[in-house]
């Protein structure tokens, strides 16, 4: 699985509904060195909290990866944003 | 240029010194429909804030990134991480 793919390769048709999307991805090299903990999986609730702040997100609509490829600790999250609201 | 590049390419030459690094992109997909302002540039500084939490950033080291490439808003933070404190 390339991460080119994870942003740009699998989005769905999107002739029926255009939802808006956000990815993201951060990936950690490591050297192999340090004996630091990893800490993706703690960021990764802050991170949500954070984009909370931004955009109302349906926990439902996040789905969370985390993966490691070689020297590279890697966390994906893919956020479905809902609909904004018209009324607004 | 691919995102697969941005980070899995332009890695240097790690001989010298291995550095520990921190990549994160943002890819938010616009239908083109919603008048939402951009948020990357607000939640950009944030994210910082919170990675800031887990490992000690020298603002120096930071380097950002915020283009547009069709309906993609993309932000890209380079992190170079210091190195851990062997006393503690």
């Amino acid at each position: 699985m390339s991460l080119l793919s994870l942003i740009f390769g699998n989005k769905p048709k999107t002739a029926t509904i255009a939802k808006e999307r956000l990815q993201l991805i951060i990936a950690h090299e490591r050297n192999g060195l340090s004996s630091q903990p990893d800490f993706l999986p703690a960021l990764q609730q802050e991170l949500i909290a954070v984009i909370s702040k931004y955009v109302a997100v349906n926990p439902d609509d996040i789905k969370v990866m985390l993966e490691k490829q070689g020297n590279y600790e890697v966390l994906e999250v893919n956020i479905v944003l809902p609909e904004p609201n018209p009324t607004r």
